[in-house]
């Protein structure tokens, strides 16, 4: 089939992590190029400074006149990134072969198992960005229709290890925390971390930004610090305030994960096998020896039942241990949001009061904190088995904890916090009573409405929290927003869902 | 969320019927839009000159600077098609309520089985372009992991007759036939509807273009005339002549299998349920009354044993009967190409010939021909049974058929057949034999390597077929290319499966 020559445009559309290339219509029919719209290319060039030889593979779109010339080749976003020559440069496109790691795919597809070596070989193409959205979705069904056991479980995570970066802070104790998520305004990370680097413990952590929910760790650390270190500010950080919170999306980890998450968003979907492989090779390959995980319990939550989150943390615990990670695993309770915001500007807000010990700071989110921070103390062997929360509490008590966040915060780069948002309405109390529970999942839904994490000064603040009596038509929680039309789309979410507060004893 | 307004650009992009919008990243950010990329938004105009209202669906990507203005929306080929307004047009767009269909493919995937209403929900986004990619591929997923009983089946193909237009030749016998395929060369379509025709019968026949094989009836049909014809012209010609031999594809009759083909194809999967499906509501939908099905039986063509075509033929029969369409299905037996030629220029060289009564005209197109025009004479109750094959022969031999084939292009718009490629090698036998099968599967991609169908006068002419005594050394088949790259990729394939060729007794 027809090889053709272009010359390079780079075509600024951002295809999320697919890789597109478009050609000129004219140039296939011309060129008898054989290539289909959709078809699989090799883009292949030399560097015309090094010599040196390079490719990358791209899904073929076709355009007309006003996008290109037929002579020319328009490599979207990421392409023209990974394939790294300039504009202009002669390219040849070909087809590209077939890939022989999709029969894997239908291999699980059709119900046999996969080992070590398919799980490598899929995930070596997947990050070299020669899966479409298409086979994306096969593989990640396949996993979810035919359950992986246990262990393809450790052969996904250790394949998902081996085909990424890697860091290194040396022999450890290297301490790490993660929580399977769910619950609104649930920012211990941001408080665990300093607790334990104050007490001399290295912490070098790494967050994801919001994938569904209102703010990730990541986005509402961003509105404190710079986030996007890259490996070598962050080893600097590290090695200076014994500790970071960096975006982990900068750094290369797992980069598999993060191309399989831009079909399973779309898809309302994550397997147990999947999130389990995702979190353990995130650990690992951030340099982790010792990880403490939550996995919050709720009827709101996303894991409902305590059965459920029993056999997933045994699932973890397995795992871990193929995978040689230390790894402790929690259980805990979620009736609600922890902390009083929901969305990045807010939640920093809660993180700080509590660093800060102000009167007002939310008791929930401060006893969660101490509680993790205590458990990871124990869990690394920092501290006697029982010591663990009383250290974490002197530590936030006697102001070492928010000197160890403020040194984090300087090396990382300080950020001024923004102001709230311009508009803002109150959700009053449609009863007298006790509150029994508040809806982690229409909560967050509000917050999303209202802008969070887009705009991350957006979100919800909580007046009112689980166990406070209150009176009918008495302020329970504020919608703050940056436009009018977002607060009114939040606050009729709110007002279809006045259940999301629910009363009793 | 915002709701957000740019004037209308057109981005000459062929996305493949996925509905896809570009905006500038700096409108969502500044605008305060909450928008992400791949949302699915809803985009609202009025036509300036009816005042009419006009919505679509699509998804969302990102760019910068040199593709469009912050306060310009980007619609791809198919998006500008099908909003229908004028470029600069003031338009709004807003985040896309959640699909509820996909709550059903859900359930799907989860076991659940799916009703008439379910299908209905699905086939009626998929048709409005409301399904993503990464959806699509969940939906064809979820009926080929938990395969559809009969009912789902014909409540499937219901669905699909539903979500498009519908032809009507009136109350008929419309005569209608359909190979399932995976036979190269085997354009029989091109010789029965001619025969039908000549004998008085009405043929108005709809054909696709290949989806992954060298030639579809459409693509030969075209060598000789339009096959684009739209419905009214369809009509006219139909009425003139008696029959026709029309592309589907300009007609969308079930579209929702165009749109979910895109999907199939790359994942090189289709199921049963959905081949029936596809076929029954395509026939359905083109007005038919009666229909001749042939499903081609061989160890390399697409059903690969007599078991699998008598299951196949049960199912076509239970759901023809169900939705209201007289069904004769023949299993017939493939042990390599029928006709010499492949590629559309090769079979429509074929098609003539016979019409023509050369003396060189391939006797196995020309016998299946005749046999199935045949059994579908007598199927519509035209002729008395066993006297089918006997009144086919004589419209063929009398000229009568040419006659009416020669109509039929007269009124599509006659074409003139382009000249042979200038590139062609001949493949000589390796040993002396008896030759027993030719590879349908490996012949089609040496073809297809050499540019079919998208250059459509390459491919492979057979010099020898199934029967032939040859000795080692003597051409066997030719390859012919447009481009000596396209030729030597051919070549090499074909040097690579010398066996495509099988010798025995």
């Amino acid at each position: 089939m027809g090889k053709a020559g272009f010359r390079i445009r780079h075509l600024q559309l951002d295809t999320q992590r697919e890789h597109i290339v478009v050609v000129h219509e004219a140039a296939v029919r011309e060129g008898d190029l054989g290539f289909k719209p959709l078809d699989r290319v090799v883009v292949l060039g030399t560097d015309p400074a090094t010599g040196e030889r390079r490719e990358v593979t791209a899904v073929l779109n076709f355009c007309r006149d006003e996008i290109l010339r037929p002579s020319e080749i328009g490599l979207t976003d990421e392409v023209f990134a990974d394939l790294g020559l300039p504009e202009g440069t002669e390219i040849s496109a070909t087809l590209a072969p077939a890939l022989k790691s999709l029969d894997r795919v239908r291999d699980k597809l059709s119900g046999r198992r996969l080992d070590r070596a398919a799980f490598d070989a899929i995930l070596s193409d997947v990050v070299r960005h020669r899966y479409s959205k298409v086979e994306l979705t096969m593989f990640v069904l396949s996993c979810s229709m035919r359950p992986l056991d246990l262990e393809e479980v450790v052969d996904f995570t250790r394949a998902m290890i081996a085909a990424g970066n890697r860091l290194d802070f040396g022999a450890g104790p290297i301490a790490d925390k993660h929580c399977v998520g769910g619950v609104p305004g649930h920012r211990t990370t941001m408080l665990v971390v300093p607790i334990l680097v104050s007490l001399g413990l290295r912490v070098p952590k790494t967050s994801s930004r919001a994938i569904t929910s209102p703010a990730g760790t990541a986005d509402t650390m961003e509105m404190l610090a710079d986030v996007s270190l890259g490996a070598e500010r962050m080893h600097r950080v590290v090695e200076r305030a014994g500790g970071c919170i960096a975006w982990g999306g900068a750094l290369d980890l797992a980069p598999a994960d993060d191309i399989l998450i831009t079909v399973e968003r779309p898809m309302e979907m994550d397997t147990e096998a999947q999130m389990v492989a995702s979190i353990l090779a995130k650990k690992k390959t951030a340099g982790a020896t010792h990880a403490l995980l939550d996995l919050p319990v709720g009827p709101t939550a996303k894991i409902r039942t305590r059965e459920a989150a029993d056999r997933l943390a045994e699932l973890f615990r397995q795992v871990g241990r193929a995978v040689d990670l230390a790894l402790d695993v929690v259980v805990t309770e979620a009736r609600g949001p922890i902390g009083r915001g929901i969305g990045p500007r807010f939640e920093a807000l809660d993180v700080l009061s509590v660093l800060r010990r102000e009167p007002g700071a939310p008791a929930d989110l401060r006893e969660k904190s101490l509680f993790l921070a205590g458990r990871l103390l124990e869990h690394v062997g920092a501290v006697d088995p029982t010591r663990g929360y009383r250290a974490a509490q002197e530590a936030l008590d006697s102001g070492a904890a928010e000197r160890a966040f403020d040194a984090i915060v300087d090396l990382q780069g300080r950020r001024e916090l923004p102001g709230p948002p311009p508009w803002s309405w109150v959700f009053e109390a449609p009863a007298d009573g006790r509150i029994r529970e508040i809806d982690c999942w229409h909560v967050a839904r509000v917050a999303k409405h209202a802008g969070a994490p887009a705009n991350p000064t957006a979100g919800v603040r909580l007046l009112r929290t689980v166990g406070d009596v209150v009176s009918r038509g008495e302020p329970l929680f504020e919608i703050h927003a940056q436009s009018e039309a977002q607060l009114a789309f939040a606050r009729g979410y709110a007002e279809a869902h006045r259940g999301l507060v629910s009363f009793g004893f």
